[in-house]
């Protein structure tokens, strides 16, 4: 066992399958799940993936040795501003946010003198079911932990949240913060927004009939993701908006040439991109 | 037994699939294929999908009362006027196009005398994988047949092609060419094309290390349909030209408002489009 008390606070999916997932592996003592919806507590404890839980962050963190802030990137800045006081000094604090910068921002200006101790960190994995109702400790095997941490960031405090993160069956790596961002705008939160947008353009196109009523697998395949918790991700499309608007813009860009494209009847570029997608589509297994 | 000798011209995904079915059902005598490519027909036939094969449409035609077109629906005309000699006086003539207007006016054009018993028809139903290896019976089984007759169609011939599409387990629905082309270009042309300019953005941004590592689950899902067949969808963007480009203007009426509201920080406007999205995904089953 190496984690004595860990704090769970944001007891959902990422934060429950994190708890489980070291619970099974023994790798951790006592648990404190934090968080507002006390019936989502509450079902956590029956369904042993906390021990005890707790409304108040800044109770929940007293005597943690490691707390896991799994809360919409959105809410960080007043999270460490709510537990700053009460962390342990040798308290080891990280997050699992999908945008890196902002939380690093956050995390500089409000957890003063913990800021060397705080680990930015971001498993890649989840799905559009949210509370800890869909955690499972499987969740993050053999997928990646990306960790961010700066050049002050405490070297035991990195080695102690990437073998938490191991422990879970991920693999983790490291890169910088700007890199982190510009990669997931590209491969997940783009991604998102245009099935979002998908699924409104259909919803607005005013035909008579239900026009959802003739979408096949294709369809619901490439917008699942649109079922995703909305205070997550517009949290994110805020937070991350400087990376997220020159994927915007480079898509854009790529959008148009094929409209132009379709619109000039143009066989052989049609044939081109088409060719492209599938060949780089068939690599990612 | 209602089809004495079907004659089914491409047999891959599709038209395997419907031999498959209509055999499971005892609905057909002989089955017949035709297509290019001997390797795939020779597998049909050990597979038990067809009984014999042509390489040559007329005489693939020859003395069939029903004869399916399953080719991509760019070389429709060249096949209607291959087989157009060899026709019997009665039969039967479906494609499975997924455009309807070009086929259509590419029968009138090339099919004459036998315009008449040809039924515009497209089963919402499909993968991304191609072949007779693809094929199964199943494939049709409460997915949807849309059948868009002419007010000039022989109505036997529309009931015969709605009953073999019956026996294979799918919902058959009529409507207008218009209609089935807009609501195509909307429910499955975009998301296709959008999927193909995610992956070709992402290829295209020349990051130093393969980005696609990074990618998780709901990347794949919303870009699985970039992996279907390029000739089949080359053509159907130009087969379907003036619905798909009003398609992909909504699409980016859409899009570009929304990322003028990220671009605004406008938290309200995103989370409305965001909340919007997830009631309409979460509604489709």
């Amino acid at each position: 066992m190496f984690i004595q008390r860990l704090s769970i606070i944001g007891v959902g999916l990422i934060g429950g399958s994190l708890a489980r997932a070291l619970k099974r592996a023994g790798a951790c003592g006592e648990v404190i799940g934090c968080g507002r919806n006390t019936n989502n507590l509450q079902q956590a404890i029956e369904l042993g993936v906390i021990d005890h839980y707790e409304t108040n962050p800044a109770r929940a963190v007293k005597n943690a040795d490691m707390v896991v802030i799994a809360v919409p990137v959105g809410t960080m800045a007043n999270m460490f501003a709510s537990i700053r006081e009460a962390l342990s000094p040798q308290a080891i604090i990280t997050d699992v946010g999908s945008v890196k910068a902002s939380v690093v921002t956050d995390a500089q200006q409000h957890l003063e003198p913990h800021f060397c101790r705080f680990v930015p960190a971001h498993p890649i994995a989840g799905a559009e079911k949210t509370g800890v109702v869909a955690s499972f400790a499987e969740l993050f095997e053999n997928h990646r932990v990306i960790l961010t941490p700066l050049s002050e960031t405490d070297s035991q405090a990195i080695t102690m949240v990437t073998t938490m993160w191991e422990t879970t069956g991920a693999e983790v790596i490291n890169m910088s913060v700007e890199h982190h961002d510009e990669i997931l705008a590209a491969t997940s939160h783009l991604p998102h927004i245009l099935a979002y947008n998908l699924v409104n353009t259909l919803a607005k196109m005013g035909v008579q009939e239900n026009i959802f009523q003739y979408v096949a697998g294709g369809f619901k395949d490439t917008t699942r993701i649109a079922a995703s918790d909305p205070n997550m991700w517009r949290d994110i499309c805020l937070a991350n908006r400087d990376a997220i608007l020159k994927m915007l813009e480079h898509f854009n860009t790529e959008y148009t040439q094929f409209y132009e494209a379709i619109r000039d009847g143009d066989s052989k570029r049609i044939e081109t991109q088409i060719k492209l997608a599938k060949t780089v589509r068939d690599s990612i297994t």
